[in-house]
């Protein structure tokens, strides 16, 4: 059996699941779950996703969607149709921390997170041998003193055609707005703070002086506002006087992980919606 | 507009969702959510909660009851219809702790759990003023050496007609399975303890005397075998050396409270199934 | 036996514990536990909590603090003795919002916090019953148009020989710096959002809208800074596209409790050491 | 400066705190900090870690051994002086699960956990390249039918001079009374549920079947009983019916590497008593 996502958007208004599903149903396909947000109770927008499966692969995928043309399209909404047995390629960037990477390939090993890797590009050289170790290619892009944009242009031209995806695990460069527009597509990034706390540089420190008790991580996705783009997933940790540097460090590299690893999972598994400046996200 | 519930269990088979929604659609019903559960890939049994809005009242939803009958009928299952205007009955049980007891009451009172509470039974007297002061009845049906039957007799008398299920809320007596029988209806229990661990009497002391690090509370439904019943929801919080006597009292009562309340919020929105010794809750 | 609590701060140096200790020893006190802070190693201050009974009361406490004196001195530190047999006297404002201001109150009746609350002051006259049900006397104080200033210098009239602090149950005026410093005491507030994010107003809304998945509530001391006092406790909880207004605003009401009764009770017993913008919280 | 923990056990009575203080500032040493606990008001027994510094190292902890002595005997005492200079020697038994394996080297690595790791044994050859490829030798101990006693024997034979304590990074056997005591030093065992519920073998189905909605796990020293062994730390996380089998064993893995992780930790800093069935542990 194959398994696909279905997501549609569209007005709300009456009978939109019982046409998707009966469709669906006439067409073969036999529904695993569904989710559904609106975003008011009065002429709000409907957004769902629907998981179902299918004995033909992406033929009959391919069929589906033709199908569903004239019914998205009467309804004045969008969709989109996902076939699971096709890992997504995703593109990882990181500088000289280790811990989100070692964690991402440790779920992609285990098929905990099913994608593939295609590479691992850095601005510096050092976790080579770590990838490299895993038989993943390694890419190095130094940033040298003013060639920033050309660094940029290597790298769209490197991750182009090649991932799906983009996910910054720890990569300590902001990317331009001219980057993101390039790439098209979507990027993930991790903060280490419990955002809008604490953006920018340092947030350890920020959080230390404001003497919050709890801390976290943000993963989210990149826009050409620094630290603005829409949250997908957060940890956080209380904290104590008893942490000392090395623990508060341990905390924020294990809060890291785990917000990262959800997002990257939501998001592969289509169950993320961008609204603007949010997400709605299918749990 | 009215709310209503639409449970619905039966083999699992393609296309159950699609057949509902489209009878709910042509019958006027607005699908708000549908949740649904399958325990087995294969020849599984499914079970799905669907919450609809209509326009019509009761008569409608008598219709839509016997609309979908015949479907029902043919999927060899059996579908509940919940109106929600009309608030279950919810019975309050007590002895002599009220930590539970005003909890409840101050959520019924903001209306977070919307079910009227006729009355409030207790073996004790200790409770009455502050029952009564709330404006609610205040039943006081001791237990007498030997005669405990007697008791429970009393107590099905007082809430067979007039409520729709019973909540144990620290209720310091065991019923007995006769008495579950004759009553007939769903009783929820809070026992101080993360069950299965610590069963039966002063969970406390054992947890301390086992050296756990956390503690929690356990809301179930309660059946004729003691701590047994089907777990509804649970709640856990860490402890250390540093808590005392007093301190553990605090979190116990606190998990107690975010148990039961948690566990009456899902039964009354009948996002609750029971299987035999678990259940299903959907969130 | 009485119980004391003992706070000294100093520049930090070998041997502190050691003369305290045996000064303690020798005067007839038993060391309970003891807690210290330093905030470098290099040059940095040190701040110590020893809590230790005794048999002798107020008479002896007085003759600890007079032979602690001169070893105060030496160390260049300032010591304060806390009897805890008095408990203190802790005036509660609020508004209209009712769900801090009884939680405290049933905490206070349990004596998990050893509290005596001499009133309730209010902008407000909702919860005059609430709060005179409970025997406590209530204080109404309305802020009229452009006389703000004039209900402050009531409420300092009121509080200032009556109280040892003073908490905002969710009392929603700003106090001003000059009430502030009229009170002289400390002023414990509870804010509805994960401080620092969203300051001021309508936090729910904006927590809303920058799409967070945790929200939170924050205790500080207030400050002539709105929201920008030295945060004493924090709580948080996630949220999901499954929470509506309501959950969310049950949710939001647990965190406010929790947070401030938690702060609170480090308040009362001296386990809070204030630290310019943020504070030391002794577990 | 040289860092050190005393451990300190006698009968509780006054001015224990005093005298130690004293006497570690007569001799050199400065307190870093101090924790106590005591089993009971009344003829209590009374424990007591102390983290002090000092400039001298072996030679200054050998005289200030020889100096505790009397004290100690004073009071009807215990006492132990551990180094913190020289890390403990870690060994770590596998079968074929990674993930605490992993998580532990891990944390060794970026000296989260300061221990050395002298080898890994495993029963099975194929953790062998992963450990290898981090520099650190791997033992293959198979158990062949019939022949447990002689790897027990194996087992020891290679641990007794080489280790100061070993941890069970999911070991799959069970190891017997006789090769504890031939051992004679700590063994530290990660168990995935919640004891004391679900013991024994494969306590997720078995925590699937009761329907817990908190799913957990222990790491606690091993005993001749099987999981009955003093508790060190636990880790719990709510599951519900939207996790499947990957998703539980992701949580479970990671529950499973968060306790064992700070069981670790509590046990190289000496912040763990073992009082008979349970223990203390300092934070």
């Amino acid at each position: 059996m194959y398994r696909t996502i279905l997501l549609i958007r569209c007005p709300d208004q009456p009978g939109i699941i019982a046409r998707y599903a009966t469709l669906l149903y006439e067409l073969g396909g036999n529904i695993l779950g569904a989710d559904q947000y609106t975003t008011d109770a009065k002429n709000g927008r409907f957004y769902m996703r629907i998981e179902f499966s299918h004995a033909g692969g992406a033929e009959q995928r391919a069929a589906i969607a033709e199908a569903l043309g004239p019914l998205t399209e009467s309804l004045g909404g969008i969709t989109q149709l996902h076939g699971m047995e096709t890992p997504m390629r995703m593109g990882i960037a990181v500088s000289k921390y280790d811990h989100c990477l070692l964690d991402l390939l440790y779920r992609v090993k285990k098929r905990e997170l099913a994608v593939d890797v295609p590479f691992v590009v850095s601005n510096h050289g050092d976790l080579r041998d770590a990838v490299e170790g895993q038989g993943i290619p390694f890419h190095y892009l130094p940033v040298e003193a003013g060639r920033k944009q050309e660094q940029e242009a290597q790298l769209v031209a490197l991750i182009s055609g090649s991932t799906d995806f983009l996910v910054l695990a720890r990569y300590m460069q902001v990317l331009s707005e001219d980057f993101l527009r390039a790439y098209g597509r979507d990027v993930i990034n991790i903060h280490h703070s419990f955002l809008p706390s604490f953006q920018g540089a340092n947030p350890y420190r920020q959080a230390y002086e404001r003497g919050v008790k709890i801390i976290g991580a943000t993963a989210h996705y990149a826009t050409g506002e620094l630290d603005e783009g829409p949250i997908i997933e957060q940890s956080v940790e209380r904290v104590s006087i008893r942490d000392d540097v090395a623990s508060l460090q341990s905390k924020g590299r294990h809060l890291e992980q785990m917000a990262l690893a959800r997002a990257v999972a939501a998001h592969i598994e289509h169950r993320v919606i961008r609204l603007e400046r949010r997400t709605i996200v299918f749990e």
